[in-house]
């Protein structure tokens, strides 16, 4: 990362410079030492490799381009956002900056310091002009999933582009209904800030091309749990990171590529780590790029990730869209249908995800699960208590980790790991 | 409070009965010197003391002869819940125990560390077995208004008979249905509880009475307006936290009683305090029974609250149930609209609290604002921040507190107070 290339781009997009240098050297360093320093790593994560060396760069660069030919750049936080809708507007869908530990005592002009890291991030991220996406986008999307982000998007108003979309809170008629209108005035939203029309032809092309995403990703979670493991948790998890960076289509064919090259690896019998590893499974917060704080330690401490249970993870792709649908009417019931089958904490009771972790849990054939919070996540943190009562009935420990993205926790969270792991392996 | 007239009943409701005489006492040295000490105070207060006194007694036994006769009894957290629906079912309406510090390790079985002490307090009680209305409830009525209660109610749906309103979270037409559906889907759930059916005739009449007490707290606002401040912040607080326990038709008699001496007392120009004493507003935050710490602090600095911006105060009452509805259709929809008035801070943007303060302010005439937010509750510490800088413009000054039920920082809160009590009076 980091190229004088592109000085002149950031700077029209006003970027902090200097900050930025110094931000994507730090980064770098990090991705040298989590990522390319693995063993035994498939030829195929050289894409993505590229693509994260290029994340601020080449990628920003076809933002840059698109707006330049009059497309329009839409920002998410949140796999709620129907990106069949922004795609088929023919505007480019992207995730935000919001990963990274950002100092700026000006954070908590917007939000209380009892908020998580993930919104402190990008409020930081925001406020000291450092994410690329966030300045390149025509509207970003926000919605009202948690407190702490509900609550911050007002205090951004004034500074960016803001949209809300209400998630309602359970799943009856009624929800339904309200989650329905929404995705009626999103469309609105995106035809009025495009100008284009989402016809039925164009919806059902972007329907597949989603789709096409998560059955990449879905193939890849499910040829990572072979025994031995033919890929690290830690390579998963930025295949699922880059998904919202990326362009969905060329993304979807590298990932496909590289699914060939792990079928091959799985017919030889081959690894990274050797049968008889433990085989943990990540449950609970997204991990923004470039959040790998905790599959680090792990597959550090010597297990193994195997799968993740989070919105950066199988939330984001378990369920397709039904490509059935002919009419506007019928697709924006189906994409309707499939948002609300995500099992986000932020609905009440939320069953589905305890009953969703077990069966991943069997079908992985994990030997334990880590459940992670980030500190002051009321949702997910009250979550953990009522899945850790539920594994321990089945028999399958947990561990319960509450943290943020410093570095302060680091030698605490490997000793609780380590013996984790240590206690799984006797 | 305390008595040992009560002991079985308080057995009878598996009461843990040590821990609770030991709450008792405490609460009751704590009245005697926060409330019993202050001069000057109006003979009408006197009703409100009782009550007080009676609160796990008299009131407590009027809830049980009325479950004996066959009524049912249900508790609620919130001001969402509509009263007039569970008086029309001819049951009965309380609050619950939420409002002073347990000390449990079990807590964190049901919420996680970071969660606010009303609803810590709330499980606290439950789990301790201290709230006599809680082992009273037939049914306990929950709302998803923030992330912290909605989720710990599904941790407590094992222990206690809980039933959960969806609030949403904007105020558009889709939401309107959804809150729509919710007030009828209440209705049902009493009908079901008690048996009986909540005809138009039952339901205007609860109206009438529910839109009563607002108008009688509401007058007391008026009155307690008044240069020099004829009852201290801490009564007036005191009356908002009763109405919540209390009869209903009882109650509001003697807030008539207590304005009519009010009145009296404000054409003899006399006052608790002399005319020139910092008058300041409460906002954010309710306060629940014995929670008096902040007011108590503020007229300990020589200062008089005369609002309380608050679910305990002015949210509560200020807006009435238009009566002129005829059929159950008509009155729903009264409910409907009233109850999507609350400015509570679940809503986004929730533009109206912002205004709702500022005329508060201008109208009773404040020298300045004591924001309360208790730790960790996010959607009143972030809209602190808003409000603080709309009240900057106004040039309205305005104080920050976040804390909790301990004692801990009280030092520290005296000294915050008193030096913004010192400047405004510069």
């Amino acid at each position: 990362m980091g190229n004088d290339a592109y000085r002149e781009m950031w700077e029209r997009l006003n970027l902090d410079i200097s900050a930025h240098d110094g931000l994507l050297e730090v980064l770098g360093k990090f991705y040298n030492d989590i990522y390319l320093t693995q063993q035994g790593r498939l030829s195929g994560m050289e894409y993505l490799d590229f693509v994260i060396s290029e994340v601020h760069g080449l990628r920003i660069k076809e933002l840059v381009e698109a707006r330049n030919s009059g497309k329009k750049v839409v920002g998410t936080f949140c796999v709620f956002v129907p990106e069949e809708l922004t795609l088929a507007a023919d505007a480019i869908h992207v995730g935000l900056c919001a990963g990274a530990e950002i100092e700026s005592r000006e954070i908590e002009n917007i939000v209380p310091r009892n908020t998580c890291a993930l919104i402190k991030s990008f409020v930081g991220f925001t406020l000291r002009r450092l994410c690329p996406y966030t300045q390149s986008c025509d509207m970003i999307v926000g919605e009202t999933t948690c407190d702490g982000k509900k609550k911050a998007y007002e205090n951004l108003e004034d500074s960016l582009p803001m949209y809300v979309m209400e998630v309602p809170q359970k799943k009856d008629g009624a929800d339904r209904s309200l989650w329905r209108s929404e995705i009626i005035r999103y469309k609105s939203a995106l035809e009025k800030l495009t100008g284009n029309t989402i016809t039925a032809e164009r919806l059902k092309k972007s329907i597949k091309t989603v789709n096409d995403k998560r059955r990449a990703l879905n193939r890849l979670n499910r040829l990572r749990a072979a025994i031995p493991t033919p890929i690290s948790g830690r390579d998963v998890l930025l295949a699922n990171q880059i998904s919202f960076y990326d362009d969905p289509e060329r993304f979807t064919k590298s990932i496909n590529v590289l699914c060939d090259e792990i079928e091959k690896r799985i017919d030889r019998a081959e690894g990274i780590a050797p049968a008889g590893t433990a085989r943990l499974m990540l449950s609970g917060c997204p991990m923004a790029v470039p959040n790998w704080k905790i599959p680090y330690v792990i597959e550090g401490s010597g297990a193994v990730v195997v799968g993740e249970e989070s919105c950066i993870g199988t939330r984001n792709t378990r369920d397709l869209v039904d490509e059935s649908g002919k009419t506007i009417e019928e697709m924006i019931d189906a994409l309707c249908d499939r948002y609300l089958k995500i099992d986000c904490a932020c609905f009440t009771p939320n069953t589905e995800r305890t009953e969703n972790i077990l069966s991943m849990a069997r079908n992985l054939d994990v030997d334990g699960v880590i459940h992670y919070a980030l500190m002051f996540c009321q949702p997910y943190a009250t979550e953990a208590i009522k899945i850790e009562n539920m594994l321990k009935k089945e028999k399958i420990p947990m561990l319960r980790i509450e943290t943020d993205y410093s570095m302060d926790d680091i030698e605490q969270i490997k000793t609780r790991v380590g013996a984790f792991v240590e206690m799984l392996s006797l």
